[in-house]
């Protein structure tokens, strides 16, 4: 496969993972049961809910959820909704802010505080989001925007939905997802008149009358829509038809949604013009080379507490992630090895100073093995066989496929989970493999996606509603498009103070 | 200032910061009343107590009490403890193990299994060690040792207390510290027959008994001395002088111990032969430049979460430490600035690749400031005053002056704590600064250290140990000594596989 | 720019460099008269002849020329052909080989011996094609293939040949420049029996005498070219247009060549299929990135012996080109910035640790500026006025225009050459720039190209006279191909060992 | 060996390397017949005169000599000397500069302008001779200082005598090394006025008469002397006793010659303090990690034009020269693994991230073999056997023994000369090694030294004759001194700008 393909691969995968396991059902089915034609599909299953929920909510906690590693006291007062949790509905309280609005519902409004710093906090970190509030904010440029939004609702999207109105918009807001609404940030938007439906833990009604709440209200015409998984979207065109026909433009975040409008479409029934964020340059660029390589050392650093250097590591694949990966863990004094079946991605590892092995040939060796190549059983039991004790094996390419982990689920082995994210896999004798995150994206479930990196997707997703509404006549049509590339050079040039 | 004698001064004040700050009285006057005499002067204050301790148990928790930053469930029944506070004092507990065995104090037994999986967590990461164990296990060389050792109580020490136990030592075990004892791993040791008397949040009454029940007891002729802080040895020498005679040597871990032992040779009380393991080469570097390099950016990740690619770092000071540090901030893509007054070290900093600047140069535009000097007030409350909004300012270098912090709480300035180890400082125009553990050194308050650095000194310890046992009359004398060259040799052999 | 935009006008100027220099005139009106219509346009001029052909010579010279970079007279002492220059033609002289064969034409059929040990020595370092030599000297894919060659013969080009004919070719060569001929090895060729026509310093009736021996044989019907500038094509197309219609491929190498083979097809003049070996991704992988960040150092040291460590650098572009040379001069402990208009490459050189400046903020201050963009007048007499004393300012990206050179030849400026390819330029105060190969580029006129980059190309070549030699009718029509992405990846297999 | 040892050995066999191969006899038996007594004993060997006294002065060549080092005739042709190597001797010659001054005895007085061009480009580079000339300018430290200078005569050094001159000193000044004159830069010295006895190519009774002429002059009563090597201060001793007694300092800068001020030191024979500026920190700094870093990489391209690029190498041995080695290669994609038997060393290379093997594990595999240990037959034919063809060896570290050179020269293998200081040797199977500066250092042999290196070198002694020719009386005995530390740094400072 080549790079561009394998890269490509990646990419869809990381954002496939991340979608497919969304928790909630139609809301033709689950909802309010609309006319139920099959059209509209959902492609999500309800099985998993609960784990892929999890998984999706951790790479969006906010900072504070994700760096307690010193205090335990915080992190838990931080998620706060847990002593909530058996809180009557949101939908059955009467809340009001201290303005005495009371177009929202959260969980509790009197968290407001807490919220308002975390977004505070995400402010410092978030330069090129808050340079376009700044620049933007005399022309307006989404005056008169009224903009229905489905997104994770954290400390960073706030910042987003905050420089959104900033730049003139008008919002109604909306989680993508029954998990990972921090309530603080939603009390803290609820507080500052934001119309916010929201709250962790939402059954699937409520994720639909969230949404539903957003787009149709009284004197309200929406005309653009910000997604993120696609279910604003779809809400509008089957229950609003005609509410949909008047929406200038779509920012889609996610592949899934991008997939769901594509097919639109193919079918003659996309009738707006459709931006898909998730493949600009920027975005692929952070997620890939520039956030790997950070997030590969954060993630077993805070999992295993291992000193890398003199460790021997074996990278399977050399693509973006595997160029990241690698050239962070040389630089702590890891002797790298890489696998890579693509000549050219091998001739790039080779010059790059590392060598280009089979995994057979190291796998007895090495200290740590990370995947990285977008394939299916990467690593395989027989692999793991040879390894040798205390031998950390992770994955960075793929959801949970490129580690043979059911390959693992046998009566011979014994598993001990020794703490989240970490199991230590037992041979019969004794040999113990450390295996994180089962699997799964590694440096979603132990590490924190930096501000900085949210941020590039969510000043994107600004620019992509900018120009969708700013666009003339013609533009346009009613087909799914790319950012142009002028507004990513402009996005960077932002980022580049 | 020398590069020399940069480092040497680090080394000390590093730790001189863990050792001033311990917690407990003397047993002369805080304890059981002795004779009181000021030969054996109490070098450590009463007052800051509690902090102190918190911060001295931090650098020496066990790597599940630190790595829990995405299962704050877990990190907190870890710790065990905080239900147990209100419980009575487990000396007033009868407690036995599951073999009836019953010499031992710890908080509950019935926590072993837990601290058990600890140990052997630590296991896997404590190759050296545990090759000693395998390589010295035959020869027995600590056959006929009847240690008493009083340390931090923790998964890594207990693998220590484990293996000097598989060479042939008899041992009682104590803590040198009443905030740093893990219950659970007290616990497993008492479980495996280890008379250990130590618990979390032992009163100071509480910490002189316990060394004192691995003193004096039934039938137990003590013939050398494991400390960390010196206080088994001073116990000992005031209150079982007879007893200390038949001593045949001490190891000492920390700089107040072995500036203790120092000052009892000066006065011709040393009556054996002890050995300083805290400045052996491996010690040093290690602490120094190999652990640095990675600590740093784990503190800063764990506490900040912060994105390296792109960011612009000035480090105070170019010894060890700095050298580490720029290193590692280089190979992520931050813009590293050294300011080093010594010319030789500045030159050094200049051949390395990095711009020799004055503080004053970069102030305003850096994002992140980390001090690495050994000197005091390197960070001014001016600097400070120049620093832009959201820099990050930390200390790697100083126990608590190298950053003027007193400068910062003064009436004009907000302090709001965002998280644990995490400040903004916020001046009136709303210009914030973000400052980790208070100034503190921030690799042992935001990150854990590696257990492979740990069992450097646990290996170190061990050797010290059978050195000094088996040493041929005449070999020491009375006086203090560091780990001969070759045993520091023999050591990097057992780590190089 | 974008930066894909920016790479390929890069390959495309530094290309059109050597081979708009080309020193020859058109057969049509310098040679043999042919009818002179200017449907064969001639597109060099005869202008800059010699200091073109030197420049153009430099770059393909071998090994043993290359190692006296900085003194041209005594490169060519080295080929001994300078003893030769006033000989008289070969052409007028009668030399057969060893084994009696006569069917060449070479300076000097003497001097075989140290030709071949060119060669010898130029096949250790080229892996890819002895690879090639060896696995396909069985299956004999050029079986058959008449090939008439045309390119610079020197000892790589040698092995090129060599290994052409152990594949089963039949062949006949000339130079494709009047200067570039090494003449031991192409006496070496001679006695190997080979029928090649070339020496050093043809006249240009010579040259195209030379080309038309090639091509016009007792004999012979060539099937095949190889290129290297247009010329055998042209002659062919133009005098033995019957002849020409029997070629089943041409394979052509550089950028002027394959401006004209898309010429003629335009024209609907080329009757045959020709690949584009130019525009290869393993070749442009080469050419910029891995041999950049090799030949920058090389040509620094070899022409000024500066000491890297500690110097500021500012590298303008962050193309391919410019990352190389960033990151070999990092390496050695510059100090490097970066100007880059792109945004995208901008945030890229930030992401790898690079200050990203305009030219104007450091000129300065630094003590060394490489252009490497693409663009005119990067460098201008305005930045070359602030320079500071010493300051050395080269060429790696653009033939010569990318520094202002022609703004320094003014009456107040001194030029004094300090040895080749090394000017001072002195201000009236005295200040000195050390100006490099007169700003073209550095790295053809200071350094030597490795003959392990050189024979990527020569493989690359072979590969694209073995695919259109062997392709079922059909695959290929009358048009420019590029080399299939499959060959290229059996090219990268070759060289993986 | 420790490391501290190592370094002290490669240190000391370097120097001694190039010193003992000094190439004259002694005063007393070659030159005038001194009483011939044996307490001045000649420690150097007359037997290989011509080939050590080209590798020495090949260390010391002007940066236009060095360009060519491939090509040891014309870098003679390139000084001009060639064609006057049959001259009459400048002794028999009348010469005067342009002001009619005539003290000074140099091959061609008429060379001066191309000399003085070679002084002016050295002053670009050697920024801290330069900065001290500036500084000290005014105060003239060396005011009524009469120094006898012998040293190796090149445009460094001269930028060295012209800054003494400006500091207030008087000179006079002869070669310390027969081959090593460079005669334009001796003929521009003489034409500014300088009395300077040296050329290229004097006899050895030239070479005491020249040392004769600057001692022993005209109203001209010494009081310092700069020696390299040890001739002046030895003939001065010898010769003229009395006038020895009356100098007030020697400064030193060889190896040899600081083993000669030893050895008089501790036969009592030393009436004056002398001081050692070969062990100086910033010399041995320079001269090992920072110089060899790029000193290796520059040697391999001019003698090899190797593609460094994802080929293997093998350093044996992690001292300073290996580390610097280790980093540049590195630094430029290799694959790099490192021998050590220091234990210490060995941990160092292992978490600088290189695999630490034995010799044996990797020699079949490796592209390059580099040797820095400062031991002996590192390198063995039973390795050398096992090499894959191509491989290349060469030695950083020792003298000429770490290679064991010897055991090529047998029968069974032959040896081709592929062009100076590269060797191939052949194996009977066709094997090719390819040997570098027949196994003396290569980066002696194939690079050249930096000025900036060599001025810190001329920066030093200056400084050492500043300090002892200023100190109060008292300060220094009649004993050999390193340069105080101070000193050092001030250095240093001046480098810092």
């Amino acid at each position: 496969m080549s790079e561009a393909i394998e890269i490509r691969t990646i990419i869809n995968n990381r954002n496939l993972n991340s979608v497919t396991d969304t928790p909630v059902t139609d809301p033709a089915s689950g909802a309010k049961g609309l006319d139920g034609s099959n059209a509209f599909v959902c492609q999500r299953s309800k099985l998993d809910t609960k784990t892929s929920a999890l998984k999706k909510s951790s790479r969006y906690r906010s900072r504070s959820l994700s760096a307690s590693s010193t205090d335990s006291y915080s992190s838990a007062s931080c998620t706060g909704s847990s002593s909530d949790d058996d809180d009557i509905s949101p939908r059955e309280k009467t809340q009001q802010n201290s303005s005495g609005f009371s177009d929202f519902c959260v969980r509790n409004i009197a968290q407001h505080a807490f919220g308002r710093r975390e977004i505070e906090i995400a402010e410092q970190e978030m330069p090129g989001i808050m340079a376009l509030r700044k620049r933007a904010a005399d022309d307006r440029p989404l005056k008169n925007a009224k903009i229905v939004g489905c997104t994770h609702i954290n400390a960073q999207t706030a910042v987003l939905i905050e420089t959104l109105a900033a730049l003139g918009a008008n919002l109604r807001w909306a989680a993508c997802n029954i998990y990972s609404t921090q309530n603080e940030v939603a009390a803290a938007l609820a507080e500052a008149g934001f119309s916010v439906f929201a709250w962790r833990g939402e059954t699937e009604e409520d994720f639909w009358w969230c949404i539903d709440k957003c787009v149709n209200a009284e004197s309200w015409q929406p005309n653009m829509i910000l997604d993120d998984g696609g279910d604003a979207t779809h809400l509008m065109l089957k229950k609003y038809p005609a509410m949909f026909k008047l929406i200038k433009g779509i920012v889609e975040e996610s592949v899934t949604g991008v997939h769901r409008l594509y097919q639109l479409s193919k079918g003659g029934k996309l009738s707006v013009p459709a931006m898909n964020v998730n493949d600009s340059v920027t975005k692929t660029k952070y997620d890939n080379l520039y956030s790997c390589r950070e997030s590969i050392i954060d993630s077993l650093k805070r999992s295993t507490d291992v000193m890398f250097g003199g460790k021997q590591v074996v990278i399977c694949g050399y693509g973006e992630v595997g160029k990241g990966c690698s050239q962070a863990l040389k630089g702590f004094g890891c002797v790298v090895y890489v696998t890579e079946i693509d000549p050219i991605c091998a001739l790039q590892a080779s010059m790059d100073g590392y060598r280009v092995v089979k995994l057979n040939e190291v796998v007895r060796n090495v200290d740590i093995v990370i995947t990285a190549t977008g394939n299916k059983n990467v690593v395989t039991r027989e692999h793991m066989d040879k390894m040798k004790n205390g031998c950390i094996v992770c994955n960075m390419g793929h959801s949970n496929t490129e580690i043979d982990v059911n390959s693992l689920r046998t009566p011979d082995l014994t598993w001990e989970k020794v703490r989240s994210q970490v199991d230590h896999v037992i041979w019969p004798d004794g040999k113990r493999i450390i295996l994180l995150a089962e699997g799964r994206l590694v440096n979603l479930s132990c590490s924190s996606l930096p501000s900085f990196v949210v941020s590039i997707t969510s000043a994107t997703q600004a620019l992509a509603l900018i120009e969708l509404f700013n666009a003339p006549p013609g533009r346009y049509k009613s087909d799914v498009y790319l950012l142009p590339k002028k507004m990513g050079e402009y996005l960077i040039i932002l980022y580049s103070k």
